[in-house]
């Protein structure tokens, strides 16, 4: 796995580079498993879905997906790497698009 | 409430009757809370998220919007009616439009 930095769990230096702009921005750490979680918020269903499915086609294209919970305006989400058993560069990755595609949603 | 019987409680003859379908289908009662609870798997993300969409689209038009879950292929659903404190017509309504939408998309 150390062959390929994307699939490996990230190492405690690039835990401290890549969390902290994503911890600045509401998202924390899960206490009983190494993932993070953050929830948000939107005006109504349909601003929170049509996030979803911003997030949706970006987790395809990545084949790397979210656990996530949705009700009216409410999503939660937690991001973890099942085949490296922990955060990955790519839940680093889904994280920012989350937070750009949030935005994106919310400006409108 | 009760001059608006789709925003009322389902009575205990309704229940009787338009329960037992949808639990002859895998829907449950949950047990500390008037509300009606599925898991669906699907074959992979694609499908469940197509699935969530076709749901997400009914939920907006009944003004009725499910409590869900999803991890790459599995969808838990929970259906309640907030505003009357349990389940109600409209609930009903989503879960066999609910059962529908899960068929239409394995049958791709």
């Amino acid at each position: 796995m150390a062959s390929d930095s994307k699939r490996a769990k990230l190492t405690t230096e690039q835990r401290e580079t890549t969390l902290a702009p994503l911890t600045a921005a509401g998202w924390t750490t899960v206490t009983d498993r190494d993932a993070i979680y953050k929830e948000y918020l939107f005006k109504n269903f349909n601003q929170a879905f049509g996030f979803m499915t911003r997030v949706a086609m970006q987790a395809e294209k990545m084949d790397h997906h979210p656990e996530w919970f949705n009700v009216y305006n409410k999503v939660q989400i937690t991001l973890s790497s099942h085949d490296v058993g922990g955060l990955s560069e790519r839940d680093i990755r889904l994280a920012n698009f989350i937070e750009t595609a949030s935005k994106s949603v919310t400006d409108q």
